[in-house]
């Protein structure tokens, strides 16, 4: 019998079952457990219905994040039902619109997300509180809603599959295209209900912010979570919070640990990668694509990649350049700390010279919520995690997924194009 | 038989009938005629259906505000419509989301509106371009549609009520508090289909984007259109536009005009005024309003307050203060060219360390679009033209109406205060 790999680890150490090996059923102890606009009135309905108190006030988050500021009567009122049940039970995991930030970006960023944790969310991109070596994944509102009530759940201990990534990243190449390069080889169901472990030299020179984008996507290739081990990048991010050393606990997979595949990639052969309609794993090298792909919109933002460095990223393919005609470039800061940094840098100043629309943040136009919706026909280029039919409007539009700097250039061009065309 | 108003002269000019009384009807020549994304798709299947051209390309200005960037799948249809025929006609006067504004704002700040003009648009509040001596007003789609074929439009000529306000502002009283004063003395329907004409020493003192903030909301009256003669402000406007005193033709209402009506205000009784649910007329002087009328969200924007001087009030009390718990405040500058200038003179950095939230231009919340809809029970105060039940989301919403500076001060209270509460 081997070791064990992180996320096992992490499940032992939260269950008291420190023997438990992949397939096995587990009750946990929950660290943090959080919901959304969405999801909340589900879980917080429930946690009622049992007529208790939530479990630790300090360990349930709520967040309004994905229609916010209020998109319809129907997204006010579910905001009402999450404001309401914060005020009446003081939870202090709140944040009101001009505080609050995509629930994915906000959580790490403020320094709630710890290496060891056990964290459940409502929602599937929960997966990206991974890259800071904790066990995080996305479930019903209802398991939530029962995470919130008992501080407890429920574990079927994944398999893991270990993805080594060698080699020096290429000019422009960042985590989104690592990801997206990922689940072009091994389909949307190719981590179905397992652990995606990312090691190797080209994940430890990767920053924290990169490491969360391939996290985020963990959940499109069907994995119940993405995990990175702590490293130094990990231990100087929580610094930056003010988390010491003390303050939590490092899992580390064993040398003999288990794993259903181990996949090495290199990614010096990995150039910027694009995702075709429908698919996040429809995913082609730039340099492959047609030389036409005309777009009407571009976006930038969403847990996956409206951080600090995507900003930036954009930011340094859009100065001096202005977006083509008749096409909108959709800027969405992904917290109010990612916005405020991009104001105080002179992002904005690029952005709205170069034709750019900046939004408060919100999930937005990811989830065809609102602030770019795609018209009949449309195509858009973004930088979220999902292109399915229908998925940022309507069932006749046509997304392709790629990183902040070849969205940017996209909208600069007019069509889809590699960011050496547009940057000299 | 007495002289002529400046409406009734620009009704004559335009339509060859230098003899025209009040009630006639005259086909006369438009200047410009716009749409929204609202309005527009059905302007443009009219000029579709009659198979023609537009009368003039120069004068068809067609502005995707109010739903952009697309709420949702519909709006984004709409605007499909729109920028296709703009593509399809090679319309000059269009701009795309990262350029747009609101219409009432974009169109005087571009210089596209001079003295003299006929102006009609697909949105009831046209009238507010009257601000720089023209006739502006509202109109069916379709109406405009048959503007946009013919470049004319039928008219009954109005009669006008001239509203003669003497004395000094006090402090913190500005435009809105003026019209909302008036609006309240005369119900709104005090101005059924007749002019308002704006004059007195006390408009002659008020800035351009007060006047137009006053000729705004002349239809909460019922009026066909609001109106102040040009004046060294309106010519120092337009100059600032690159618009010189020869471009236009000024109007004056003759000293023996007929008016039905001649109202004095004494703007020193005036103190900043509250519109109470859910009529523009239930105004209230704010010292004579209850004590704790708490409020969940307020709204800093819209074709009525939107402009950078509006902008500058808000800032102006929101400094150094920080918006009331779970209230939210939102902030949307009328058009990019404020969101920059907002932008360069710090603005920005006032309303995010208050925990505002920037939205980008658009109509958003003032018509229950998007960007800040209320839930049931809400109550909102509002910098916006309307407080009609269900205007801004829930019908068991409240809206309130006032200036910027009161909208502001009563996001920091909690609840709705004079400015001097909170600016000490």
């Amino acid at each position: 019998m081997g070791g064990m790999t992180i996320s096992q680890k992490i499940l032992a150490a939260k269950s008291g079952n420190s023997s438990l090996r992949a397939g096995d059923i587990v009750l946990a102890d929950v660290d943090l457990a959080f919901a959304n606009d969405i999801t909340a009135p589900i879980s917080i309905d429930f946690v009622k219905r049992l007529g208790v108190d939530v479990f630790d006030r300090g360990k349930i988050a709520l967040i309004p994040d994905h229609f916010t500021p209020n998109k319809d009567i129907n997204s006010a009122n579910q905001c009402k039902i999450m404001r309401d049940f914060v005020k009446e039970r003081d939870l202090p995991l709140y944040w009101e619109s001009g505080e609050v930030g995509i629930e994915h970006a906000l959580l790490p960023e403020q320094g709630y997300i710890k290496p060891g944790m056990l964290i459940v969310g409502a929602d599937s991109h929960t997966c990206t509180h991974g890259a800071l070596g904790s066990f995080a994944t996305g479930m019903g509102s209802t398991d939530v809603g029962f995470a919130f009530a008992t501080g407890k759940s429920w574990f079927r201990v994944p398999e893991s599959i270990k993805f080594v990534y060698k080699g020096k990243r290429n000019r422009w190449v960042v985590g989104k295209d690592l990801i997206l390069y990922t689940i072009g080889k091994i389909s949307v169901a190719g981590a179905l209900y397992k652990s995606m472990e990312f090691s190797g030299e080209a994940i430890r020179e990767l920053s924290m912010e990169d490491r969360l984008t391939m996290c985020n996507m963990a959940v499109e290739a069907g994995a119940k979570n993405g995990i990175v081990e702590p490293d130094e990048i990990t231990i100087k991010y929580l610094e930056e919070r003010g988390i010491k050393e003390g303050d939590y606990t490092i899992f580390r997979s064993d040398d003999d640990a288990e794993y259903s595949d181990i996949i090495d990639i290199d990614v010096s052969q990995i150039e910027p990668q694009i995702a075709f309609p429908h698919l996040p794993s429809n995913t082609k090298g730039i340099s492959q694509i047609e030389r036409d792909i005309k777009i009407d919109q571009a976006f930038i933002g969403s847990c996956t990649n409206g951080r600090i460095s995507d900003l930036r990223e954009a930011a340094r393919v859009l100065k001096g350049n202005k977006v083509a005609k008749y096409v909108r470039l959709i800027i969405i800061p992904a917290t109010v700390e990612v916005y405020k940094q991009a104001l105080k840098e002179g992002l904005f100043d690029i952005f709205l010279e170069a034709g750019a629309v900046i939004s408060t943040p919100t999930c937005g136009p990811c989830l065809g919520g609102y602030m770019g919706i795609l018209a009949d026909g449309e195509v858009c280029i973004s930088t979220s995690n999902r292109n399915f039919v229908g998925r940022m409007g309507s069932k006749k539009a046509y997304v392709y997924l790629s990183s902040p700097a070849v969205a940017a250039a996209s909208a600069v061009a007019g069509k889809i194009v590699h960011p050496d065309e547009v940057v000299k």
